[in-house]
């Protein structure tokens, strides 16, 4: 197997390599080009070239897949930063800020059709494993972005919610990022679903991770301002689990949340989360569903060293190593 | 082969019994509920049933294919009025006037994938081709709506672009919703691809009898106010068949779209257009494309009576026959 930053280096080859009409057609196909062209970690990709690789299959049929995945992942970007009229992604401005909210919708739908063609360029004995768990993936994802929007407008979000919310998300598609990767490297139907629940829980860990990282992170590393999802008004995973510690609790959460955005709602809000041990439960929460993560990685029929490799990655990826 | 009325109310019960999450995921389904029942002729998922009917297939077989070609359309609606900013359709709200913006991206993206599943039950066998066509057809028509949208903001647009941007935005529809149910009823690639040019054709005459009816038609059956395109500055097949017809044309017509919109300006226009025997070009050029799409209705290998009813559900599409 590669390394992460080979796998990482050949999709930037592939999407660089990709044909797109030229002409009067610009209009639609220059944004997808610069969406596609911001970088960042191609998580989602390097996931499915490694999931072929380790079940012995090549990495070359695997890329049009992984290029498809990394495509509906960009797509969701598009779409999420016009419902949030988010103005910067990756240090650029966003799609719809570039160009306008008709071309990020657009350009997105394309990117969408463009994606479940890339993802199905397989062969025909698994087109249609494969096709099924891409559009039951991207329902998941819908749902999940819906509930997330749901919840910034309700008073009482539960633990349970909030994690299928990130379990639909973020986890499905990168447990389905692997799980094609896995079909595509001739993976059985049970090991392909183990990996579906390692990528599935690794990225539940990572969010909540993340969201843990927004208020205890350490600033020189972190990458954002800490205190960001505070000061945003963000229902998180430390928000939803400190109101689900009692009505007190919850009423003092609630009226810090309202003081004006700025260093004393920072302050105040962790306060409260550091007299609830918010980052020692959130730890915990993190290594609850890596583990379940690593104990899937462990049932399949993958070798010692492919194991060790997944759980690299997913230990990198929540932050313990770097 | 069952009448053209007994196939819709097939769908329209299809469409009713239709199953979706029910819970706090209301937000996201409801909107796609009250899409799809919005009724209409349902025409595209006519011709998948008379496809499949036709072809000797088993229309219960093509029915969820049908409702997926139906829903890709009514996804195609939904984020067409987001962009137009229409606020209604069919005589009621348009989702995104009724919901928010928001829900009509996301709802919309989530029909994109559902008619992508609907769609693809079929046949393995058939499956790959089934896939192929319908993203194909996707991607003309998110390229046609591109077009149109480029198309309203230059000067001079060419006829020849013109039809193009109809072919993919209009006819590739009809023509891949007939295909594949002419595919699910076992015809062979030729007849189907046949019967996609029998589609495409009949939509582009659709479409161009269309723009001549909202100039010429009759008020009493046209269901739409005579002037329309005019008083909206669009640019409809008179419009860029008339500025091919010379500088001095050219110049007039733009001129005459310049009046303030109103009365004045719909006389103004149609004057222009009576001059320049638009009625009958416009007309011929319906003509053209309809017999093309008989043309190829007739090297299927299709019965007589099955070409018969093609042929009057083209006849009636265009208007000839109520």
């Amino acid at each position: 197997m590669k390394s992460i930053s080979d796998y990482r280096s050949d999709i930037e080859s592939a999407v660089k390599n990709l044909q797109f009409p030229e002409g009067n057609l610009s209009t639609l196909y220059d944004p997808i080009k610069y969406a596609l062209s911001a970088g960042g970690k191609r998580l989602r990709p390097v996931l499915t070239l490694m999931g072929a690789d380790a079940f012995g299959g090549d990495t070359e049929k695997a890329m049009f897949p992984a290029i498809g995945i990394e495509t509906f992942h960009n797509f969701t970007l598009l779409h999420d930063d016009v419902m949030d009229k988010s103005e910067m992604r990756r240090g650029r401005l966003t799609v719809h800020k570039k160009y306008d909210d008709n071309s990020a919708i657009l350009s997105g739908d394309t990117m969408l059709t463009l994606a479940t063609e890339y993802v199905c360029k397989v062969e025909d004995s698994i087109l249609r494993a494969v096709l099924d768990s891409f559009n039951q993936m991207a329902i998941k994802v819908y749902e999940g972005q819906r509930l997330d929007m749901d919840f910034e407008k309700m008073p009482n979000v539960s633990v349970e919610d909030y994690v299928k919310m990130i379990e639909y998300k973020t986890g499905a598609l990168l447990g389905t990022s692997v799980m094609i990767g896995a079909l595509i490297g001739g993976a059985s139907t049970k090991d392909a679903e183990l990996m579906y629940q390692f990528g599935l829980n690794t990225g539940v860990a990572f969010q909540i991770q993340d969201d843990y990282l927004d208020t205890f992170g350490d600033p020189a590393t972190f990458g954002k301002k800490i205190g960001g999802d505070i000061n945003n008004g963000k229902k998180t995973y430390l928000y939803v689990a400190a109101l689900s510690e009692g009505s007190q609790t919850a009423q003092a959460l609630k009226a810090a949340y309202e003081i004006p955005a700025g260093e004393m709602r920072v302050k105040t809000v962790t306060r409260l989360y550091e007299k609830l041990n918010m980052a020692e439960k959130s730890k915990k929460e993190v290594n609850k569903y890596l583990s379940k993560s690593l104990k899937a990685l462990n049932e399949t029929a993958l070798s010692a060293n492919a194991k060790e490799r997944f759980r690299e990655f997913a230990e990198k990826l929540i932050g313990r190593k770097k």
